[in-house]
């Protein structure tokens, strides 16, 4: 069901997102396909490493984001696509075990003015583990006008 | 071996990447697991949609980026991860087996003031398929400066 429009997502509008549980073996799965570092794969060399541990690929953390994304909001909003992103901060290590949630504020939208039915929103979104923010993003999206004569 | 440094990476410097040839499976099992939209999933929705035929998820692209980096330069650079990104814009689809390559173009390079064991360089990525750019990614990367005395 399609219930999340341009209309619904002014500035300051608040979305919550969660929870994923991150686990060892997607952290090493993710890294052996795309990220290959040492510090992603193994733990005696990630506790060598300066980040003193296994952690997730920054991608990792990133698709991570994208399937909180898909699961929570994507699914039952008219979304048109993203043209991109406009910040990715990677704050703190995403560990083996660590329960993350996520919560986005919208902080731009506007409607398009060659494409009256398309809304352009930006979305800073914020990722937590147990205890503190791990990751930030703000990203671009565009999202189908309901009412475009109102808007 | 180890033998790209800071001092390696001076404005200007071009760094050729590549080559990485997408799969349908790569596209639809990376899309299954964190971006389960349809137009990366199904060839029906796909054609139906915006893209007009199916296409990779951005993460997707983003982490192939990542594959050829860690290929092509971070296995023998002496980095110190990465903060995060400045810009991801994803300019054209990528389709099921188009053959990628990759090019960067260092855009800024500094010793860090509080750690001069530590250069901080901004590189801008473009992604390309055999015709167009498909992807622009800036992202700042942390290196080890060689002789910090000198730098």
């Amino acid at each position: 069901m399609i219930d999340v429009y341009f209309e619904n997502l002014p500035v300051g509008h608040v979305i919550e997102l969660g929870q994923h549980r991150v686990t060892r073996e997607a952290i090493i799965e993710f890294a052996t396909e795309f990220d290959p570092q040492p510090h992603h794969l193994d733990d005696e060399a990630a506790n060598a490493s300066i980040l003193k541990g296994l952690s997730a690929s920054g991608w990792h953390t990133c698709a991570i984001m994208m399937r909180m994304l898909c699961d929570g909001l994507v699914h039952r909003a008219a979304s048109m696509g993203s043209p991109g992103i406009d910040e990715v901060r990677w704050m703190k290590p995403v560990r083996p075990d660590d329960l993350l949630t996520m919560r986005g504020e919208v902080k731009s939208a506007r409607v398009s003015k060659s494409r009256p039915e398309m809304g352009i929103v930006d979305i800073e979104w914020s990722l937590f583990n147990e205890r503190e923010q791990v990751a930030l993003m703000r990203a671009t999206g565009l999202y189908q006008v309901k009412n475009p004569e109102a808007a």
